[in-house]
């Protein structure tokens, strides 16, 4: 009795996930679902992405956290419409909690949507929010081995970037490694090694993504 | 109809954490379940406390992973009894997978044990697994603000390690605005700066830990 249960609540996700993402289209808006690690650098990398858009692009952001509105916070500095979702607790965005966050955007004004899940490796790549991208920051800081720990986010991502690059030695980072463990679980996904910080290699990003719309 | 399923499960779990509890006591082991997000320094710090362990302790280790033996390797290479659990996939260790792992270690031989969770702020506070003390390890990478967006961890944790202290300059490291996230949420709570790279601070967590028997 229980299986067909949770494939209800599943398929109940999918189809609001695909309701979602017809609305986003019909907007003209490309969807970015961005996950990582705590501290990895998600917030990081909108901000560094904002700063390389073209005027005629035009971002928002939902933001998913357990608790606060502190990356909320740094993204209305910029200007930019967002809409903060606590999960009280829980552990990842679903298509539910997005289809509050975008009755809460201004969606006519925006084209480009970064919807920044709750920090975690794991649960966040099992629910399809609506996105048309999902997107891994991975950082240096995390260490080389986590494509072979953490196969399920890697393996499913449109696009990984790999952030804190400046620290590279400083972490003794092994590319090589890291790069094998991606390529085995994904092949020929886009990889982009960056430092938001310096804003090396941020610029590549920005260009693939936008090729993207 | 799905709450009492949702407590029965729970229930369940809790059961078997008080019967692995019971076995560790009768075989008068000290267990840490150790809890971190991905990469912040839990084998790390495994590893350094092994390093400052008089010999009268005799410690194992059950490993938690979604997939692969790396950490498990680094443990054996020292001669200590490890047992590794894949969750393929699950984001958190249970108290039946703990039990599991048990059965294949040597607990006669052993009187400290350390239970690495899988990497996961948010799903591993949940879930009982027969431990005497809850441990999280944070790093100065993931960035000061993780108690405020990470609070059921921290509020719950019967210690806080903040590890890679060595580079709280370089990721400019708000020590106040972490410790009062911590207090907080955990007033008091036992916490212990160090860095499992150069070693500062570890003998203070060790000898913590030491006077928990």
């Amino acid at each position: 009795m229980k299986i067909p249960v949770v494939k209800r609540i599943l398929s109940a996700n999918d189809d609001i996930a695909a309701e979602n993402h017809a609305a986003l289209k019909a907007a003209g808006i490309l969807t970015i679902n961005l996950m990582a690690s705590p501290g990895a650098g998600k917030t990081s990398t909108i901000l560094a992405t904002f700063d390389r858009l073209p005027e005629d692009v035009k971002p928002g952001v939902i933001e998913g956290d357990l608790a606060s509105s502190i990356d909320a916070e740094k993204i209305a500095e910029r200007g930019v419409p967002v809409t903060q979702i606590n999960t009280g607790g829980g552990c990842h965005l679903d298509a539910p909690m997005v289809r509050s966050g975008l009755s809460h955007l201004p969606i006519e004004e925006i084209n480009l949507l970064f919807i920044e899940n709750v920090g975690n490796l794991v649960c966040t790549a099992d629910f399809a929010l609506g996105a048309d991208l999902g997107v891994v920051v991975a950082s240096v800081s995390e260490g080389h081995d986590k494509p072979y720990k953490y196969p399920g986010m890697f393996a499913k991502a449109d696009a990984v970037l790999l952030n804190k690059m400046d620290l590279a030695e400083v972490f003794e980072f092994d590319m090589d490694y890291f790069r094998k463990g991606i390529e085995m679980l994904n092949p020929g996904v886009p990889f982009f090694p960056c430092s938001c910080k310096s804003g090396a290699g941020v610029q590549e990003w920005v260009d693939w993504l936008l090729a993207q719309r």
